[in-house]
């Protein structure tokens, strides 16, 4: 993994440098994406170019490139089989800093590089995962995917030093979202529930197919928050994000979800979201809630 | 202004350049200062870096430098006699992405750099500020000074958009601070009110030297959040920061404060400000609250 795309040009990590007067280092200016890849394919990466997009939209940054092209040739040219591949894009470098943005045709910065990890044989989808929960003090357009994960960042490493996986932020006991992956459980009574997509929660692409997996097993999809205590009386809780797919979670705040192992529909949930991405299909349904 | 200090080095602008794996441009995990500088002298650096220090502390991120050394070169080998030392430090480079931090011996990363800016003679303190007001939608740690600046910038894009100079931030109607400034008001009855020093804000170093002037002009001072009515209503409004030093607000969601014109107690606040920061003196204060 050592060939990394920095404004036009395919370059050395070590090579991969840009200014300090950047706008994503000094303003967190930034836009981001993660897209998954499995068997050397990139997983849903058109819904994930068009939230690039709209990110982009929602700060006004005109950034204009080939972004499949560059994620193909990441894949390509790094030899990857499965991994992520990771897209950034901020305002562009300034003269002088300042809150102001530069002049509109300054250029945006943009870098992309690909990171190989293990997605399917992940142990955490037979041990499931054990979650606590704190408030969430970010920002108030978390559907817009920034590059200010400092919160995120400090909930996981809370959820480290508690000695388990992850972090469920809540605001007013609700729940919002994971450090990096939306939140959802299944009632007793067998109902999906999901944050709605509003400035609270990342309009996940994989919790797209997520969603609609689980509507193709029968199962009913209310899209609303769910407080501490539902998600602790559920029958089955999980997470999805691009890079640990559909993952079950086992614990919240040392209470056992069900039985403690990883809820059945959860696993078939996963298994249909894998099969469906490696067979290419995935819905066609739009990501922008609001 | 082309010197730059990064890791340790002094270095053309050119090469002022960090890796796109440095954690304060993927996680905006990083910390800064802004040191005015007037007259060649860097003013209370003192407790700028006592800040910068606490700001390294609550994220965990060990750095050590000479840090008055660092600024005082970049002062002079920029021949630097007015505008500012910004300082920024990162958590530092990963190897790979992960929220995570890396190993505690990851060294982080340092930067510093000077830039000329026109503080004393600054017009607005003749024809004062317009400001408007706006949700404060920041994470809720802005005690911290992080780069998660994106929000304020967008405000200040805001108040471009509209016309007018700044804008003033407020939570439940109350105001917390402009994008890059601390907010007083001076009451009718004569009083000094400023927003107490808790998570909502940052404690300006500024912010310090401005309490201590007006007390020492017989102001009454009062540590407490002020409403968007108040601060119509009041006699005086102004902000304190590191380069704007204290500067006259006299518009607020176009409701002129006062006479419209700059207050009298506002403009002798700057004037002693000034004055005792370039005779050396300031007061010797505590500057974080909580």
């Amino acid at each position: 993994m050592h060939i990394i795309f920095l404004n036009g040009e395919y370059v050395a990590r070590s090579a991969a440098k840009i200014s300090v007067f950047d706008r994503g280092l000094l303003f967190s200016d930034a836009v981001y994406e993660v897209i998954s890849v499995i068997g050397g394919q990139l997983i849903d990466m058109e819904r994930h170019i068009m939230r690039l997009e709209r990110s982009l939209g929602e700060l006004s940054i005109s950034a204009f490139a080939d972004w499949s092209a560059v994620c193909r040739r990441l894949v390509a040219d790094n030899h990857l089989q499965e991994g992520l591949v990771y897209l950034q894009v901020s305002r562009g470098v300034m003269e002088e800093r300042d809150y102001r943005w530069p002049a509109p045709d300054t250029a945006p910065t943009i870098f992309a590089f690909a990171q190989q990890r293990t997605l399917i044989a992940n142990p955490m989808a037979v041990s499931g995962m054990r979650i606590i929960t704190r408030p969430d003090l970010r920002w108030q357009r978390c559907d817009i995917k920034t590059t200010q994960l400092l919160y995120a960042s400090l909930m996981k490493m809370e959820a480290v030093a508690a000695g388990v996986d992850d972090v469920w932020m809540t605001r007013e006991d609700l729940v919002t979202e994971g450090t990096s992956q939306n939140a959802h459980i299944i009632s007793q009574d067998g109902v999906l529930i999901s944050h709605q997509l509003d400035r609270a929660i990342l309009p996940g692409v994989t919790r797209i197919e997520t969603l609609a997996q689980a509507k193709s097993m029968g199962l009913t999809v209310e899209e609303r928050a769910f407080s501490v205590d539902e998600a602790k009386a559920a029958a089955e809780a999980f997470v999805s994000s691009s890079t640990l797919l559909v993952m079950p979670v086992v614990e919240i705040d040392g209470h056992r979800i069900g039985d403690g192992r990883p809820g059945k529909r959860t696993g078939q949930i996963r298994q249909n979201y894998i099969a469906a991405v490696q067979a290419g299909h995935s819905t066609k349904t739009e990501i922008n809630g609001e």
